[in-house]
């Protein structure tokens, strides 16, 4: 890391919040700027110790930047880093947050000119809470970042970004966009329409008997209705991949219950109970 | 409460452990015997304190009981319900703790005879995890009980039972009981289903890349297998009731999807959004 590092962070939720807040925490950082539309949601930012700086003019908060982190809506993030790169010094990294990556590493793709490059990152921190006043220094520790280099980034700045993220306590790993794309619509993107619909279809007057099940089911359906609505639009042909798989296995529950098909029943949760058993991380 | 008052747990796994640990620490019972098939569950629980005396013979184990507590897979509630109320003392009250009510009521309807009753219970307290060694004294705080009387139920006797485990920190509500399984069935036998073939479906090699949306809503899916079927399979009809309520929301989902109809996509989760956070009880 030189001895000056400035950063700066479009968009000052609760995942660019938390990078500050790691950043600043960890004094990583010379200066952290952050970039919003909305004084309101900067000034909680900068109340909550996530920046040292506030504006709402990219290319005023990034013409220091040594590093740029894009934290902007799915929708928002090609256009954002396209601004970033046109007004911050030459020579400057640009990573980002998103959770959907093929479609910005290809609109991405080519030189952004003034030796400014573009690295896309995906950390896997997400919650269903937004705003930087439920962001956490912390909210990195031991999840992994996803890096997802286009074909032309060299191994130098891929280095670089995987650095960054380690150096907020997050483990990285390296996938291409479109691999990163499939997996997620199966970890993420699939359980959160899933979430949403199990949601919505449970009657108003059967809420009074929900406990911990229901409850941890559906959590993530709770999370912003507009961010996903882009999330899921952007990464739709995957995520109807995934939900047909999933489908499919319902069919076989369903099947198992109508013909009152016990050692079927059984078989089936056995299968869903080792492929949870296998999953490496444990939710405290 | 009587001066005496002694009490007959059927099954000491997680909720007859944790049944017997809230009577203990609360100082509530005269005496808490367990009654198990095998000799190592029975020594479990009485080494974690969830009972005073232990015995694998039923009738032996009731024979002193003022209230029996048959915390049994579903399938064996009905028989050692009978088992009990031919073994333990006159007058004597018995309840349970089982997911399902219909056709357990059903098939206990009419005289127990010697002036022994049953009434039935739900505790929504459940967990993925099993066994007298996650019991905990602190299970039934804050939860809802469910008591299901049957027709024949005098209201003494039901107030006894929602005394019995409002004593344990519970709630307690009245619900005849195919209302109860229908209720269920939306809010926790679906769910399940759900959970199960999600993480059934999802590929091994995604695994590494499941964070905490994943894993909180497939969490129930890693229950026990044997004990599961049996809930199922008794609630089979409303639990497919349930899952059809939750496939034509699904269906809304992907065709929204499939057209990239993002108003219709933004609607369908605020739709789901809307009843989490209608959800009456969060969970820490």
């Amino acid at each position: 890391m030189p001895t000056r590092f400035n950063v700066a962070i479009i968009g000052v939720g609760l995942i660019g919040g938390s990078v500050g807040l790691a950043l600043r925490q960890r004094k990583l950082a010379t200066k952290v700027v952050g970039v919003g539309r909305r004084a309101g949601s900067l000034a909680k930012a900068r109340r909550c110790g996530a920046v040292d700086a506030t504006t709402t003019q990219l290319a005023r908060g990034v013409r220091d930047a040594d590093l740029v982190v894009v934290c902007s809506p799915v929708e928002m993030i090609a256009q954002h880093v396209r601004q970033a790169a046109a007004a911050c010094p030459a020579g400057a990294l640009i990573t980002d947050a998103g959770s959907t990556k093929a479609s910005l590493v290809a609109e991405l793709s080519g030189p952004l000119g003034r030796d400014v490059r573009f690295v896309g990152s995906h950390p896997l921190a997400g919650s269903e809470k937004t705003g930087p006043e439920n962001a956490s220094a912390a909210l990195f520790e031991d999840r992994l970042v996803v890096v997802t280099p286009s074909d032309d980034a060299t191994a130098k700045d891929v280095r670089a970004i995987e650095n960054f993220w380690r150096s907020l306590g997050a483990r990285t790993v390296r996938m291409n966009a479109a691999e990163h794309d499939a997996a997620v619509a199966a970890t993420s993107h699939a359980p959160h329409v899933i979430a949403a619909a199990l949601a919505a279809a449970t009657d108003a007057r059967h809420l009074p008997l929900v406990a911990g099940g229901w409850l941890d089911t559906t959590r993530i359906a709770a999370a912003d209705a507009q961010l996903w609505r882009q999330i899921l639009l952007d990464n739709r042909q995957n995520t109807l991949a995934a939900l047909d798989a999933f489908e499919a296995r319902l069919a076989e529950f369903r099947a198992a219950l109508s013909e009152a098909d016990g050692a079927r029943l059984a078989r089936l949760l056995d299968a869903g109970k080792k492929r949870r058993d296998q999953s490496p991380r444990k939710r405290s």
